[in-house]
């Protein structure tokens, strides 16, 4: 008790004198597919100094936006050799001599995007970091700065939601579909969601009202239902599309005045079709929200504090879990890449690569 | 100018004893095309009364909102039997003892919308009608509440824009589009305009430049125009879309990031297609405006005074004129109601129902 007292520059520092390692990373060196161009790569790193810090990667996760950034797809272009990778949680091995806010011991997830995380070791700058409680789960911890945050600012963001509100959206059972309903559970925020038809259907409707969905209903069923007409919810003030083409026209037929349709993926690649006259006489507007600009453009936010604030302590207490999700070892980072590839690899379980060294 | 600066309770009012008249108005009983459903009918108006105000109607526009509204497809539906048409410029008559703002002899345009325009006579409540100068033009004033409104609301609340930036509009000779431009040119905003190609191309271009566009290209022309990629015009902060199609796809296309599309009509039939990659990365917001809302949301707002106060100065002083027009005898409703419905009569010219009794 006496030590968790004292202030932080008080505390005995590992300084990181000869405490360099080798690290085992993925490093591409040209676009490509994951299983094509990445290579487990041995780097001895340089000694960290100053306000450097070695973390220990615990577990890394495989989101869509590394892919595309692998293949070249997405915006964010990376300096080669990169290494991939952009989520993780780690522990931290020891800090350079003016590192001030970090401890050997402690858990922490990247404060900015394009570190390269797919790897055992790594040397980041201490104000890249943010350090987590380590009463957060590792899977709750190594996937909370992407997906769970895209769904609290997308709630936040764009309309002003109160208790009893709904928001509806598509691709209800990729992470972010995840986190939003759980995180409209803890507001008191009804939400519905809509998922493609498929062979196991029941357990997945399931699982998403365990997560806090109010109603789970096929595409097809949504065309007919009367959730909205017949108001048992209210009609949504808000809807998440990362799909695309018929289903987001069918998800934002059904915005109250005023909605807002945010598309923040487009899994079918097909564009989002908006008729002409919920534009104009329902006052309907769609938007878009990419975490990464937000991040760059918060890094230092109060807004971004209390969101990560928020976050953990809804995971501390069991209020938010990660999304389905395999740990798969680093090792076979080609199974796990290849599987994330596919449609259902987007829609179904995350893979969260495992660094066991 | 000793009258002038006499407060108004002090003017010499004509009230409306025995005053009432034979209006000779455009009615409708049932929806359908307005050469079949509308009659020329005779109506003896009860007298003014109160806050009532007789007006004799000297000019009224056909809007595309007032076909769309008589055929049923619109979203304001008029109570039966009605009086067609929703803007004018009259001449107030005789005033009831109540009325406080208003005198005989005074142009005045509605402030709100339903009155039955179509007219040559009609009795309306003081509240419903905004004196405007005599010396705007007649069919300035008969047009100025829903086309120079939409132009400058729709410039003024969706993004914040300083001389030298540029705002880009399809449909770009419509009587919106006209407006723009002259606002544009006003305030010293760059206005780029998108047209059809069509056989007297050059003299509509000609047109549309004299009117304040910093330039006016066809739709295929837009296709290969490096106007904004050499850096001659800043990229459109802001875009208007009357069309829908391809042609909004085309005019969201060269959209800075963090630019809007704002949608107030459909010409096309054809919804607007958005792109997943604009929305999330460059973060284009589609969203609508429909000037019916606005003004009655805003019915007495500064906002609203503002506004006519500005148009009316910028008519005034000839820097903002009507749309190409024509004056057209009431009795010819049938031909103009015929080439107001056709493609070529909502881009062409606006046609404005002179009343002559």
């Amino acid at each position: 008790m006496l030590r968790k007292s004292l202030p932080s520059w008080t505390h005995p520092k590992i300084l990181c004198r000869q405490m360099s390692v080798v690290a085992r990373s993925l490093k591409y060196t040209q676009h490509g597919e994951p299983q094509d161009v990445l290579h487990l790569v041995e780097d001895q790193l340089a000694e960290p100094k100053n306000q450097q810090v070695l973390v220990k990667i615990l577990a890394a996760p495989i989101n869509p936006a590394d892919i595309n950034t692998i293949q070249g797809k997405y915006p964010v272009k990376p300096k080669f050799p990169a290494v991939a990778g952009n989520e993780f949680v780690g522990e931290v091995i020891c800090v350079g001599d003016k590192v001030k806010k970090l401890q050997p011991g402690a858990h922490v997830v990247p404060l900015a995007t394009g570190l390269g995380t797919w790897t055992t070791h790594a040397v980041y700058n201490e104000d890249q970091l943010m350090a987590i409680s380590n009463k957060v789960g590792l899977a709750e911890a190594a996937t909370i700065t992407v997906n769970p945050c895209t769904a609290y600012r997308m709630l936040k963001d764009f309309v002003q939601l109160s208790p009893g509100d709904t928001v509806i959206q598509n691709g209800a059972n990729s992470a972010v579909g995840q986190a939003v309903h759980q995180l409209c559970k803890a507001w008191g925020i009804n939400s519905v969601g809509i998922v493609r038809n498929r062979p196991e259907i029941a357990e997945l409707k399931k699982m998403l009202e365990c997560l806090g969905a109010n109603a789970v209903l096929t595409e097809e069923e949504m065309r007919t239902s009367d959730i909205f007409k017949s108001g048992k919810l209210q009609r949504p003030k808000l809807a998440f599309n990362c799909v695309g083409g018929k289903s987001a026209t069918e998800v934002s037929r059904h915005l109250n005045d005023r909605g807002v349709m945010v598309t923040y993926g487009g899994m079918s690649r097909e564009p989002v079709t908006v008729a002409t006259g919920p534009l104009i006489f329902k006052d309907i507007a769609f938007r878009g929200f990419w975490m990464t600009r937000w991040s760059k453009e918060n890094y230092s936010a109060p807004e971004r504090t209390q969101m990560f604030k928020e976050l953990c302590q809804l995971m501390e207490q069991g209020k938010f879990v990660a999304p389905t999700h395999e740990m798969v070892p680093l090792e076979k980072f080609k199974e796990a890449a290849a599987a994330a590839l596919s449609f259902k690899g987007f829609t179904g379980k995350k893979f969260i690569l495992e660094m066991s060294c």
